[in-house]
């Protein structure tokens, strides 16, 4: 039974509130996700949160009843609180009326399977945890098996990211490495290392994608260091017909994503 | 000669400042630019600010002093000032060392000529400004035209949009129009209306796209009304093969765009 909490000094509540910080989402493990479209979609993917906070208008849905059942059946905490709260929490004015907090999942490269897809998207310092929710997001409707995340990256788990990506979040695995490992992982089975350059020759559109494909994005300013290019097995260039050299990090990995689908197509 | 100003009360600081909200963009028919890069772009396109704010170190750039000299001699204000007040002004801890703010440029749909591109990308209600942006951005990349709004979309002249469009602002036409009288322009001469839909039997790498094509991206949450994919001339679906059943706008304009060009590529 869901308890009913009018005080923004609750612990619970304080604990959610706390998740919008970096450093207590990686104390605690857990991550925030808002709102019921994305709550939903976790349960579709068999996750539950552990903590779970709505207002009464927020229950009447019957999807966000069912999982706030759910939660309970399964040891989880849920409480009944009001806009006003909830507001606190998501750091809105209009803040959603279910906010949930899940465990993070593991994000050892080791718990990586290459063979579960064709595709995977290599994020190399992204700094933008909007571009790494997009491109989550992509992951899921190009069907990636999951992002992998190279050097200093924003947080995939920041409000911000979850929010962009849609629920895609509890569809693609993730996993963090330094690079020498993230290399070393790669070369111990199949799989093709492409890289977007601005010195490359080959068209994007004329490349020839092999499975497993890892697909490296670089940073927004900087793009991809010169040694990381040097160990690509492809590097291809997106045509560039304006006045700019470089597409926003999220844009660039979805047309790339798609033309690699576009090419297995046959 | 710069003024040097210490005061956050001076009135021309006030005047930047007022420039984050719609209302003062909107009156003094301004916006704001952050950062030498995109005050740069501005200038390679032929455009210099109204008002041009900076410190010392942001006028070291030779770059940043040939535009801050060509300003004045255009008959614009060029202030130099300290690190907090152009901190006060971006509402940024880490902020940029020049500030711009320029004359927007007209919007009428009667202002753009069609003949100019062979692709314009059009924003139905779009309210995020950052996809807004980033699809300015896209634009340039694909040698769009420029952007049409339709309905009640975010404002291109946000700090946000200005920002995520990376000097595409600059390079691209924009115009606003209501549907009715947008559909009453392309009427009036050539153009090949696409629009997506979960509806659309064609894919998107089987259609025939003919210039000049105005690709139409509908609201992030709804998608484009159903009257209006009814006035396409062409509807078509980019596979989804997850669980999502959309993308980002933003991507979704690009992954289209990209397209329309590959296909024309032969």
């Amino acid at each position: 039974m869901a308890r009913h909490i009018t005080s923004f000094s609750n612990a619970t509540v304080k604990r959610l509130r706390s998740l919008r910080d970096k450093k207590a989402r990686r104390e605690e493990g857990l991550f925030l996700a808002e709102g019921l479209r994305i709550i939903a979609e976790a349960r579709i993917s068999g996750r539950l949160p552990e903590i779970i906070a709505f207002s009464v208008a927020g229950a009447e849905h019957p999807l966000a009843s069912e999982i706030i059942t759910a939660t309970e059946a399964a040891g989880g905490e849920a409480i009944e609180t009001s806009a006003e709260i909830l507001s606190k929490m998501s750091g809105k004015d209009n803040p959603q009326m279910v906010i949930a907090a899940y465990r993070q999942p593991l994000t050892a490269l080791e718990g990586i399977d290459r063979s579960r897809a064709p595709l995977w998207i290599v994020a190399q310092a992204l700094r933008d945890p909007g571009n790494l929710g997009t491109i989550l997001r992509t992951g899921d409707a190009v069907a990636a098996g999951g992002l992998i995340l190279i050097d200093d990256c924003a947080d995939p788990f920041s409000v911000e990211a979850v929010r962009a990506s849609m629920g895609a979040l509890f569809t693609q695995a993730i996993a963090t490495a330094r690079w020498d490992a993230f290399i070393a992982w790669l070369r111990g089975g199949p799989g093709q290392l492409v890289g977007t350059s601005l010195k490359a020759t080959t068209d994007y559109l004329d490349a020839d994608y092999q499975a497993p494909c890892f697909l490296l994005i670089g940073n927004e300013q900087q793009g991809l260091p010169a040694d990381y290019e040097a160990a690509c097995d492809l590097l291809i260039k997106i045509p560039m017909a304006g006045r700019a050299d470089s597409l926003n990090a999220a844009v660039a990995a979805a047309v790339m994503a798609f033309q690699v689908r576009a090419s297995w197509r046959g």
